[in-house]
């Protein structure tokens, strides 16, 4: 039987790779890469580092190109769009396991952060295997998210004592405004300023761009006072890099 | 100055641990250890491991005894419960960085999970930097928590597509049921069976226990078709091993 791995490789600092995933490198006979083009050329670089420092069995790496995606899609078309691409996507991966792998090899993906949040991967594989046109066994390696990453960076927890914390995204964040009774929100993919319609007095704001890498920018305080500086910072770092990725904890005040 | 890490070490598996948290270790000339009493031998166990397995700098471990932690307050007090409880630990916690540390001395903190979850370390720290008595850094190093090990034991993502992710306690979904809104719902620290008061026709759960160790439990279905039988092992387990930890995801089913 085929295996898939799907690893983890954490948010930006290869030393967030777990034991377990160099384990899991090292089972792999294939490793499968998606070219993103230009602003992703980040994740290619980690991977390839990865590769050369933590791989020593011999191995292959496969490189197909990512099909197009409407990222101007309207807000409630988002998900529409999104598995539009997810589902060319899938015809492109199980053509790539179909000719890649042998009856009894490993493959492997390496993915940004944790395969859980807000990474495809994981959905894609599973509706390949739901065609049933290439059998595989699907094995999931957590790694360091962003979301962990930021706290870190701020040497801050993420929830209060005993409540509970939300992971958004800032497209939600805009459209919906702050889920109700909760004061923990963690916003990630926002290319609209979410923070910056909230009412500032209410809020402070854990902001982190380029966690982990040596571009690694942090802004905290009340939102009020920090939100147009991180505004900003926001738009002066993505014209010099040409791309930004970043997120933040949104912490309701409550005294 | 004196530097504090506070290391998160995974959730179970000794391979959870990261390649930083590996470097932190060995930076480390003096790790705290709080003697929890029985339940907890796990992690003392992981610790002993991962030190024995990891650092290869001399070093020392110094225990103390965690105050007794009120666990039986009613809902409406837990918060103040924990309060309490934190402050007496604050107040051992500044003796032994006093105590142990000397002036450019490193101290490290192996914590279960990642540090920024349900964890108390970095809050207790905050507080005694801020009373000013013992100056240190601190430095928080991301684990894998226990809802990426759940993730990963099942092979799923945690959110849909564009769709928020809460992690709450058993407690507050007991006491408040689901949050409006979010339909991704995983739950920690649930010691009341809080899944099984939800409407069952309306979810799908996924449930891991002693995720990541040799006793690792799984079930996942339709709520109204498994939750008795989660409700019945937690109870058996519990009853085996004498403590349980486990961890689910609530997914309300949108079609
Ligand atoms: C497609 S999601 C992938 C998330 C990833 N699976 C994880 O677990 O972190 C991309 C989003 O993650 C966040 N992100 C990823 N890496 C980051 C980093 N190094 N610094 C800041 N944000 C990051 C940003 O919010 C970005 O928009
Ligand atoms: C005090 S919290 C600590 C969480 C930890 N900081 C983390 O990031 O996973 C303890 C709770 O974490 C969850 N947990 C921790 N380890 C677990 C494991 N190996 N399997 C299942 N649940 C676990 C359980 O819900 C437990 O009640």
């Amino acid at each position: 039987m085929r295996t898939v791995y799907v690893i983890g490789v954490g948010a930006g600092d290869p030393e967030h790779l777990t034991l377990q995933a160099v384990a899991a490198m090292n089972r792999a006979d294939v490793f499968f890469t998606i070219d993103k083009g230009e602003a992703k050329a980040e994740l290619s670089g980690l991977r390839a580092t990865l590769l050369a420092r933590h791989v020593t069995r011999p191995h292959r790496v496969v490189t197909a190109r990512d099909p197009e995606r409407d990222r101007d899609a309207p807000s409630g078309r988002y998900a529409g769009a999104v598995a539009d691409w997810q589902e060319r996507r899938a015809a492109l991966y199980e053509r790539m396991l179909a000719d890649e792998l042998g009856e009894d090899d490993r493959g492997a993906f390496l993915v940004w952060g944790d395969p859980a949040l807000y990474d495809g991967t994981l959905r894609i594989l599973q509706g390949i295997r739901e065609r049933g046109a290439v059998a595989f066994e699907v094995v999931s390696i957590p790694g360091i998210s962003a979301v962990q990453a930021l706290a870190a960076a701020h040497a801050i927890p993420l929830n209060r004592v005993g409540r509970a914390v939300i992971v958004t995204t800032g497209r939600r964040l805009a459209d919906e405004g702050p889920p109700p009774g909760v004061d923990d929100v963690v916003v990630m993919l926002d290319a609209v300023d979410a923070f910056a319609a909230l009412p500032g007095d209410g809020w402070d704001i854990y902001w982190g761009a380029y966690l982990g890498t040596p571009d690694e920018a942090l802004v905290h305080g009340p939102l009020e006072r920090v939100g147009e500086e991180i505004v900003r910072l926001r738009g002066e770092l993505r014209a010099r890099k040409g791309w930004i990725m970043d997120t933040y904890l949104l912490r309701r005040r409550t005294r």
